[in-house]
């Protein structure tokens, strides 16, 4: 729950459990939800961080392929059942007007985030306004291209962002390198199972001087640097926040990258203010009840 | 002289003799104007679309490298001398606004205009409005990187797209070519001079099989759609509008460029109408004056 400053003033998690399909995960969301508005009948909205694609006007998901969703009617569901006006967004996209409604932007009258974690995504506040794009598909910044003829990216592309610099992208490049019969620490690090592999296990090998791990590492520092350096010369915000999983568990790479960003961008775009992401994994929680509330 | 439907009324050119010095230009600026003036004395304002960096406060070009023009107060002369108010946009921005008003956007909700002559520059328009960026120099897409540790770029950085797709990159690559004494038709179809090449030349000899041309042609051809691909991606704009001289001089390359972004942008930007400039040269003249008239 959240407050008009933004403020959370309860909370109530529960595992998004995809595998049982998303009936069952509606169920568990509203359930969820009426225990918490039981205990705070005054909530007047409802405010939804989703992942996927989200059709704005009916409050669906249209396509969430990390939850194997196609066309789930999250909005209509929980308005229907609880009784107050619901707004989905896209979780990245909400997450970034969290961080500047009342986190590292607040203040400032543009704003690009962009967050790296088993994804890379960004959303970009524009003239005081979230910019959605023709159609609402606007920030994909993990499917610009920074090689080109790279290394396949499950949409169907080659050398998607994503695939360099993201927590599935160092999963996907350690299977390759044990495919390949190449020796590498992350292998223990993993005790063999790539899906263990975390960002901060990359750093770690590669500091030990790990070739696989130093390969995989320069290769994020380098396009991620590069795509958030473009993505701020063609937009030249007022603030850069850089977040998700990778960059918080990985403190150095925030520097990196904010140093390779001004070196990287116009000489006029460069007085971009850069700034680590403030509000953690609530984020997309505040942005999303931001834009639901109705005085926003 | 423009009208209110974005038609030209009236025209009077002249060259802008750079090398003569700022005042020389604003002097005959200032003549051209008066003549025109006296002959359509209902006028009621001025929109000038200027190469360089515009201070949008006091209408001067703060820096423009290819006048080697610096503070040029360039709006307050003009608005003083004729009397009348003086907007100054940058003339890239000024010709995708045009596009936008009463070219190939008229009647879309948001543009990308991408000009490719020269140099490579870009203006957006999003939810109506030109996107100028927090410091007034968004869009900025010929120094968006390209190649990592690529080709030097006068601006001081490496690897952006103007080195690889343009009329002063091509130029430049030539220069490269003859001093490393590489055989090319190049050096005949501009009888030994770089600064004659033109991008239907570079076309006309990849055509005829000259390796350098080819090398050239391909770069230009496969870093321009990735850059502009990446530009929809992140922007999802409506219209996407390519134009400018070499988009111009050499047909097929606007097919070849928008084949490629839909090829290379997310599926659902994909959606994006590709579009070649209408207006031409007067597309910044078009976009300037809507930008000064009062009621726009």
């Amino acid at each position: 729950m959240v407050g008009v400053a933004g403020q959370i003033l309860a909370r109530a998690e529960s595992l998004t459990e995809a595998q049982r399909g998303p009936a069952a995960v509606l169920d568990a969301l509203e359930r969820l939800l009426r225990n918490l508005l039981a205990r705070h009948p005054g909530v007047t909205a409802i405010g939804v961080a989703s992942a996927g694609q989200i059709d704005r006007r009916t409050g669906s998901v249209v396509y969430a392929p990390n939850l194997d969703w196609r066309d789930v009617p999250l909005g209509a569901r929980l308005s229907a059942a609880l009784g107050r006006p619901v707004t989905v967004e896209n979780d990245v996209r909400a997450a970034a007007w969290g961080e500047f409604r009342f986190g590292a932007g607040a203040g400032a009258g543009s704003l690009v985030a962009v967050f790296v974690g088993t994804g890379v995504g960004s959303g970009a506040v524009l003239g005081g306004a979230l910019w959605r794009g023709a159609g609402n598909v606007a920030g994909e910044i993990g499917h610009t291209q920074v090689v080109v003829d790279g290394l396949p990216c499950p949409c169907g592309r080659h050398g998607c962002l994503e695939q360099y610099a993201s927590g599935s992208g160092f999963q996907r490049r350690l299977r390759a390198a044990l495919t390949a019969g190449r020796p590498t620490r992350l292998a223990v690090l993993t005790a063999g199972d790539p899906a263990w592999l975390t960002a901060a296990m990359v750093r770690t090998a590669t500091e030990e001087g790990d070739a696989v791990a130093r390969e995989v590492w320069a290769d994020a520092e380098r396009s991620l640097t590069m795509a958030v350096a473009n993505y701020v010369t063609l937009v030249n915000p007022e603030v850069l926040v850089l977040g998700g999983g990778v960059i918080e568990t990985v403190p150095p790479l925030f520097d990196v990258v904010a140093a390779g960003v001004r070196e990287l961008t116009t000489v006029l775009a460069r007085s971009v203010r850069i700034e680590r992401a403030r509000l953690g994994d609530w984020s997309g929680v505040v942005g999303a009840a931001c834009l639901g509330a109705p005085a926003s």
